[in-house]
């Protein structure tokens, strides 16, 4: 059997003419010979308004509960499917996940999906029928309801394709696939074809926020080819896959960047074993995410200089927390909450050698001040000031050649 | 262990604040040391929003799907429940048709309850917990959700009810019991204390929709005392029960009435076997529901007239079957689309003599011209003009006192 799985986002489904669009696109994929399964978010917004009531009636409303009452969302979408797939004569029919079922393990709202039951879905896939799942949930060992955490519908898309082996996974959403940056900032900007998992692991961690790093994680442990493609457009996408599938690699595949950080600087700070430790442990425990950090070797071998980024909304919390932290020891704190991250993202860099004099020169050709620098295997980062932001993306997208 | 079933109707949960006022009578039970079992209707206004939308996909909705569909109403409002009374401090939890499970047969959107499986809830209730059932639904035996036909949620609760071999069963909703005549139309109306099933069962058929007539024939069969009152108001509301347990028996207990009767006389039709048969027919197989039925008996044993009443709405229907039925002959036919039927209803009256003249006589005395007449054991119904029918109703409430 040649399975397909395809996803549709909240907006896809969003109201009963999507849900009718939806279906058009399911049955274009029966008429290619594929036997499909479909994956489905709630209709957007009725999540929401459900999770609005749960906050009425509880500012700690149980998880067990939370769980029962979010599921319908999905359960409501992927009947509406169903139904209209059977008003144009197909067999479809829904599938929620105590009826796969879908189990999974872990928290209630957070379940992560150990394992899909198939038999009966094999049996009615072979029969020629249209399973439509409803994404999110599964069942526990205790038989009650969960949701998934992070990804959602996504991790369940994937999953399924994981464990029907399907060909590809077709993740069907508002936008109409990556860019190499953001369209509305960079008009130049152009949809990337093909991108590898570690890539798109990248661009979406710094803000491409197409899909959950968490489900382009399980894509890739499981290397299940996805492609992210609009559901208003009849347009290809872009396909996230192995490496070694991409042929003509650029160097660069994109340009990302963050809107809200926030610099630390720490003058002064007295250098013995276990300083950094004193100054991140209390963040962390107030789950404040601190991103790049870059510490001055001082010359008297006593001293040093400590920077550090956060997200802008966490400043004034942890400047409280370094400021009553007796443990640390220093001479003066300098805040800046107009800074903003810039990266390049590539396989290509690995092999290439000067990617890092290009991005840096290109830079300082436009008078674009770099106050941080942090690298990994396929990303390089600079802190910029804000104010510096569009030009920076712009240049470094030009200077990679990807407009082209 | 002592326990009783609470049902919530669709106003009753209708709300957030509703539902935080319903968790506050579920705890007034727990209180008085019962064990509670909870039966919910799905919050007003959310099934329609839900059967709207699976019109808009068909116009022809696939019934396994609407079932899925409309389910939600009810995992929500008990999801909302569960989670209010953990606020509170109360164990509990929700429990869907599936989760019981509470088994059902016969069709999908229509499906009667077979077996409730006990055991789980039964741990519950000893720990102390409160479970919050989801009703109006259950699975069938292809592991498929189910919604309950005539009755929905009031159904699930009498069904609990007989199971658990509750004490009683509590119909909270938005009335707050059951009255002699409508109070709307007859402001010395009183509240009835006690009914006996069969007198409900007449009350609610013709025209007091308080509980289906379907729910009342459950809990007659199962021998249980249900009480229906309000939950927006602390009063006591009206209980059902069997005839024997109410001691002071009044001869009539209500005075009820339909408002939509229309009246179709045949002059001058052959009278020989089968003719009746041959004009009922048709009006069965086009769902027209015939209530009252009066043949003449002819003078010369070769024709005769036929009266009976229907619904205003299928009046034009009626008349079109008729004139179109080849099978039939007569002269003439006379319809009638302002009348109306009051009946008088009391298990009282099959040990008291003189009902039915007491009934004529008062009516005749205010000058209101009986057109049909139809009695069964409790129940003496006649036809008038529907511009009497508000007199009617007054003379008849005042003529067995029901208004002390």
């Amino acid at each position: 059997m040649k399975i397909i799985v395809l996803k549709f986002g909240g907006t896809s489904v969003g109201s009963v003419d999507r849900i009718k669009n939806v279906s058009n696109i399911i049955i274009s994929y029966i008429k290619k010979k594929y036997r499909v399964i479909v994956a489905t978010s709630a209709m957007s917004g009725v999540t929401n308004e459900l999770v609005k009531k749960s906050e009425q009636i509880s500012s700690n409303f149980t998880p067990e509960e939370y769980d029962v009452l979010v599921s319908t969302g999905e359960q409501i979408s992927c009947s509406l499917i169903a139904g209209r797939l059977n008003h144009l004569g197909y067999k479809s029919r829904s599938w929620l996940g105590w009826q796969v079922p879908i189990l999974t393990t872990g928290n209630y709202s957070s379940s992560r999906i150990k394992n899909i039951y198939k038999k009966d879905i094999v049996k009615y896939l072979k029969l020629g029928g249209i399973p439509i799942i409803a994404g999110f949930q599964g069942i526990n060992f205790q038989n009650r309801i969960t949701t998934i955490g992070r990804g959602g519908t996504d991790s369940s898309a994937i999953m399924l394709a994981r464990f029907f082996k399907a060909e590809k996974c077709i993740i069907y959403t508002d936008v109409d696939g990556v860019y190499t940056t953001d369209p509305n900032k960079i008009k130049k900007a152009k949809k990337i074809k093909i991108i590898s998992y570690e890539e798109m692991l990248e661009m979406s961690s710094l803000g491409a926020k197409v899909m959950q790093p968490h489900s382009i994680q399980d894509a890739r442990l499981n290397r299940i080819d996805i492609e992210v493609r609009s559901s208003f457009k009849k347009i290809k996408g872009t396909t996230i896959t192995k490496r070694k599938n991409i042929i003509n690699n650029k160097i660069i595949r994109g340009v990302s960047f963050t809107n809200n950080d926030a610099k630390i600087t720490l003058i002064g700070v007295k250098d013995k074993p276990g300083v950094a430790a004193s100054i991140f442990e209390p963040l962390y425990k107030n789950s404040i995410n601190v991103d790049m950090v870059v510490q001055n070797i001082s010359s008297n071998g006593k001293e040093t200089d400590l920077t550090f980024t956060i997200k802008s909304d966490d400043l004034i919390k942890t400047e409280k927390l370094i400021k009553k932290n007796k443990k640390i020891i220093f001479k003066k704190i300098i805040v800046d909450n107009k800074v903003s991250k810039v990266s390049i993202i590539g396989v290509g860099m690995i092999t290439t050698p000067g990617v890092t004099f290009r991005m840096f020169n290109a830079l300082a050709k436009k008078n674009i001040n770099i106050i941080v620098i942090s690298t990994s295997e396929i990303k390089i980062s600079v802190l910029v000031n804000r104010k510096d932001l569009n030009k920076a993306i712009s240049v470094l997208h030009k200077e990679f050649n990807l407009e082209n």
